[in-house]
């Protein structure tokens, strides 16, 4: 009775790499939908709104780094996707906690665009990055374990696999650590390593 | 010429999935757009924001255990799409019905959210579930009946199907009533019991 | 040279059909996150709550509405778009028009539901399931014309999905000119004669 | 080492694919959504309300001509897909980069209707389509340098892809300029050449 019901349900990674793109495709986007131009009352003229758009900068530094996350994140999936030769319910529902951070990833956006000095909105951040990695990793031992992957998956991939995640995630770890010298010092390491990652990759230890 | 009509429209599963992965993503992802951050006027220091953040806790409970609920159901009808051998024009319709109460779920989150103390707000959020389950419901029935489904879809399997849904919804309506002890006694109780369901699943009365 | 660029866009069905469900899935679902709950200050106990979400009854027909003519166009679509055997550049822009007036009708839901008794908003809201039908009607037409349809659409078909079209928009017509009794009258006439046809859908005459 | 990570990620056109539709259908619809109706305090009758739609009609040009600029570069990323044979991890990347670009226009686009009268608001906007068609540029050079086309794209199919976006781009700009002239002369050229575009496409030379 036990395997029974998994029969039922589960096991199509089609629907849930559609349900992924969806979701992610939603988010990517809601990101920018908070992106709010500046006040009508407060520009009189040209030189007005070019000052405006100017002092939206560091906001859509936000806004770009967490499209460049959740796009390393989407890749990062779609990896694992890809080596997996069926799914089960468990896995289905390791993917959509994964699903659930990538949903919550525009509010924490909207709260350190906001709060872009607090050192608390930043930390926030990061531990919304730290559960899309630890889902992740989970998803992939889970999965190795239960004998989900194609047989083409060497113990080598596997493992690749999994340094991945944890090196990308030591890496953000430290860059959330140089929030001691500033917001926008972590922001910028973050959006610079991803930039190089995304660049030189696969050459560099790769991010994920 | 009745048989007539029903030939050209409707009998894609594939696109009818397809139209109900965007809507969960979609709802999905909406729920959370709702979270608004803390008002900035009242934010002075880490501390306020903190704060303020904790202070948040029984509004994310609130849309987790909505993330939850609708993927429990986005698993409920993948695991019906599966076993459809085609669909007709009422199928699809029974299906657009349920999807109907998909997009309302942003709705009633929200109601709950606001109104986490008021037994009206609870009782419209069980509705909710109720119509999802009782759509999920006719749609296996119906398609039972208008022989819908595949060949290997066995007597067994069809009751298992059934049983997992009014099941389901026995427990949410007890989770409903037992806001007579207080809201938070209900949602506690659906969080827990869905996560045992997901956790525990397949081995537990099955949850749909 | 004039058949060259058509060779190198348009062409896909596959990815219009994706397209328009992605678009009819954010349609569909932003129709709801208009519907706000009562305001917060204005209730205080159980009873103002139960009376605020009576009151919402009106606007929340008005979706159902919405949706129901959603549904019901998403299903004229994917009829048409399963007897396409190829796309042109030509074709996919009918299409993009099509959803387009897809795209406003979350507005003229809005618009409705906020100026429920105003005649204006009842000749707007008309006016774009006008656009939607003549735009279908439109690329039935063109796709029969450039010989896009699969070779097994008789003429029989062809013209049952012209008449459908027609019909259906006779009386939407029919429907709107009533709102010179109230936009009640209206609203109730869609809503039922789209009920009916779904219900009794294929043996009336089909709507679309 | 440095080909090995490229195995695990990229290379699926299809979900990439799927991404893309996903992104532009929130996009696309996601643009009405800022369309907000007239304040319901400013109404007072039938002829007050059908006097603020009519006011509406500048800003409704300006969400016609984000829909049709959408569907244009829909249209081009479709065409580059499908002559892509696969993709790898920078092509990837370089298709977030332009899905970045995707996701940005309803800011635009929101910016140049709030803005109708502004020069900054139109270059701004500009800016946003000179990045999408700069980063479908770059997109289709890198795939012809790096081999991943289709065997059967001839050097003049390339040559015409590449000739099309530069050819666009030019009149963009154009358009851009003519704000000089006022910022409606500039959006009736862009409205009025899309149109020519698509309607006598491809007897004249193609847009993206």
């Amino acid at each position: 009775m036990a395997m029974f019901y998994n029969q039922i349900t589960g096991g199509s990674i089609e629907r849930l790499a559609a349900l992924s793109d969806g979701i992610f495709a939603v988010a990517m986007t809601l990101l920018v939908l908070d992106l709010h131009g500046p006040v009508r009352e407060a520009i009189h003229g040209e030189a007005d709104l070019r000052h405006a758009l100017l002092a939206m900068a560091p906001q859509i530094v936000a806004y770009l780094m967490s499209f460049l996350t959740l796009g390393i994140f989407w890749n990062g999936q779609q990896a694992q996707l890809n080596h997996f030769s069926r799914s089960n319910q468990r896995l289905t529902w390791i993917h959509l906690a994964f699903l659930f951070a990538v949903s919550i990833m525009p509010f924490s956006t909207r709260l350190l665009a906001e709060y872009i000095l607090f050192r608390t909105a930043l930390i926030a951040y990061w531990a919304n990055i730290l559960l899309l990695g630890a889902v992740l990793f989970v998803s992939w031992r889970y999965a190795r374990r239960a004998r989900l992957l194609k047989d083409d998956v060497s113990r080598e991939i596997s493992c690749a696999m999994e340094r991945r995640i944890t090196g990308a995630q030591a890496l953000y770890a430290l860059g959330a650590m140089f929030c001691y010298f500033g917001n926008y010092v972590s922001i910028a390491f973050i959006v610079v390593w991803a930039y190089m990652c995304i660049a030189w990759y696969p050459q560099l230890v790769p991010l994920e």
